[in-house]
């Protein structure tokens, strides 16, 4: 185990009664999947929130028993790294909606005592930032140090901002929007049309027979393009183009084709079809652009620090830009950077080296300022 | 009927027999769906082949008796337009593999009596520009004064100079590559796995039975995200998100989501499935890049128009520029025009004053100048 890794880590669960939600509904009983890193303070004023994106868990960093894969962000986690589990308590849940442990689609009904699927409420980010509160609460912190995370989790902190402002020192929004635009709406709609449309999916009441992996798997892969780049698409696929042969068969003849189909194939075995209609619903319901997000007369004072990447296309700096002038229009402070890479939106997963100088220059700054520097 | 129109057309058919292919097979027999417009001159050297992209057809312009909307370029043919048929003798045929009345899979095999589905053999542009040549062979015309298209029309008037360069004065190649990328393969492949993964395929064989309207519809929607921008979504779509309400069920509750099932579900009626997959391929095999293009040797002299549109992300302006690059290093004559448009892919068939100006100053001054102003 490397000097710099959590080490073994387990996955806990916190339930809470009676979650209301945004559209008028509620969930009876509400289960957080959630890991903890580092140690709460006295003062419990040490605590940084790791959001996940639209696929994630709460698995964020150091290895689960007798995994070699350690969590999605076990780069950033650990101590001396961007969020230095030495000085910090990072807590990290899975989201409301979720298939890795939360309340989701796949969890039983209470009043039915089979899966909810489709009978599952409409959740929006809201809703997931409302549930990840209670969690906060149940620690006994009354103020977050920092809400942090990237795509989806970037939604996550913008919501957090806007429903508990007070609540919170700082928020580091990464690689994300004020609101989900036609084109993003339009990428998710692909994917849940794909896996609508297969047979299998059974309008959401699938769990205990035949699963519509043939759909889900089609999302993940239009998904995965997304997250790509074309230049980075380039580089890790620089073959010349093959010529069809006589046996020809619509088998994959390219290495991108068979990456694809590998990606998806492994993809459906990890996530439940409906967590994806859901959550991509969450996704594109999202627009803190319309509501009254950050009152100025509030004289909120928390720290950002935006971040963007220059290859990102599916959430381009443009719409970081606009939460900067969003947020400064608002008298906020507001460190920006867009970082060059070429790995467009996974960026935020790779780009470890930069991510890691800026958000310890911000933390430890900012932890100063607020606390003189004390432990 | 607008006095620029070339009126009420019909689609004309031409038969021929055993058509050799790149992969080695044959089809024993082809017909090409096709229209023309304007007059062949004595000296057969007027003619301008124009090439639609990949779910055109050979009704480029005019109207079908009883047809409300004219044919897919119709703003761009007729008299006076940038392809104007008082002066030239204009040839649009649909592609091989097509499915709007040329020999394709949903055609009936010879061999069997029925439908060739997937034991259709696999096609490449080549094979398509080697059955358009049998055609204009037909009218007897031994050079073409121009081949001209966008998109997948764009690769064929590429194919067409790599493989009988000595047969054209001058190609107008719009919106297109040198070669297909992973990014644009990896979106076919999408639509493809769509299309396959829908139960009603039944491995190609589907003919008189259930259509995999659903997986053609998916690949549809995703298409047609890739041909505008994100701009231009967010002009046509500018409403803000709804909400999710009680009654949520995964309805389209975006106008995007209406818009693009919308799309997916008229596209169905007059496509066919196992069409898309055998041109996405042909598309995906496109590499004029890696083959001997153009030896210098051959002192060619065909003059080139080559345009690309700003917002175009499918086929960005970076692969056009590359296209220029690449003919200027063989020493051919080369005018590049990349045009500002937001409209992204589709701004080949949209930004129609632009085109026609830059269009039709190209083929009058080449005219001049290879027949001295006569006709």
């Amino acid at each position: 185990m490397a000097r710099d890794s959590v080490g073994i880590v387990q996955t806990k669960y916190f339930t809470f009664e009676n979650l209301v939600l945004a559209n008028g509904q509620s969930l009876p009983q509400v289960t957080i999947a959630y890991e903890t890193y580092g140690t709460l303070n006295e003062q419990k004023n040490n605590a940084i929130l790791i959001t996940h994106a639209f696929t994630g868990d709460a698995h964020c960093a150091g290895f689960h028993e007798g995994d070699k894969k350690p969590g999605w962000w076990d780069s950033m986690v650990g101590p001396g790294k961007a969020f230095d589990t030495n000085k910090y308590f990072i807590i990290a849940s899975n989201v409301l909606g979720g298939c890795a442990g939360t309340t989701g689609p796949e969890s039983i009904n209470p009043a039915t005592g089979v899966s909810y699927g489709t009978d599952f409420p409409a959740i929006t980010i809201s809703d997931m930032v409302k549930a990840q509160k209670k969690l906060v609460e149940f620690f006994g912190i009354e103020k977050l140090f920092s809400v942090a995370g990237g795509s989806m989790g970037g939604m996550q902190v913008l919501q957090w901002v806007m429903d508990y402002p007070e609540y919170m020192y700082s928020a580091i929004p990464i690689a994300i929007t004020l609101r989900s635009t036609p084109q993003q709406i339009a990428f998710n709609e692909v994917g849940r049309q794909a896996i609508m449309g297969d047979s299998a999916w059974s309008h959401g009441h699938y769990y205990g027979g035949d699963e519509p992996n043939k759909g889900l798997a089609v999302a993940r892969m239009l998904g995965h393009i997304t997250y790509m780049s074309d230049y980075s698409m380039q580089k890790k696929f620089p073959v010349k183009n093959p010529e069809p042969n006589e046996n020809f068969d619509f088998n994959a003849d390219f290495e991108v084709e068979e990456y694809l189909r590998y990606r998806g194939s492994s993809f459906v075995k990890r996530f439940d079809a409906n967590s994806y209609l859901y959550l991509s619903k969450a996704i594109d319901y999202f627009d803190v652009q319309k509501d009254n997000f950050l009152p100025e007369e509030k004289n909120l004072d928390i720290k950002f620090l935006v971040i963007s990447f220059k290859s990102d296309w599916l959430y381009p700096p443009y719409q970081s830009e606009n939460i900067v002038k969003f947020l400064k229009m608002k008298n906020q402070e507001v460190t920006y950077c867009n970082i060059f890479s070429t790995y467009g939106h996974d960026a935020f997963l790779l780009e470890v080296k930069d991510e890691t100088r800026l958000i310890k220059n911000f933390l430890n700054r900012l932890y100063d300022e607020v606390f003189g520097g004390e432990r």
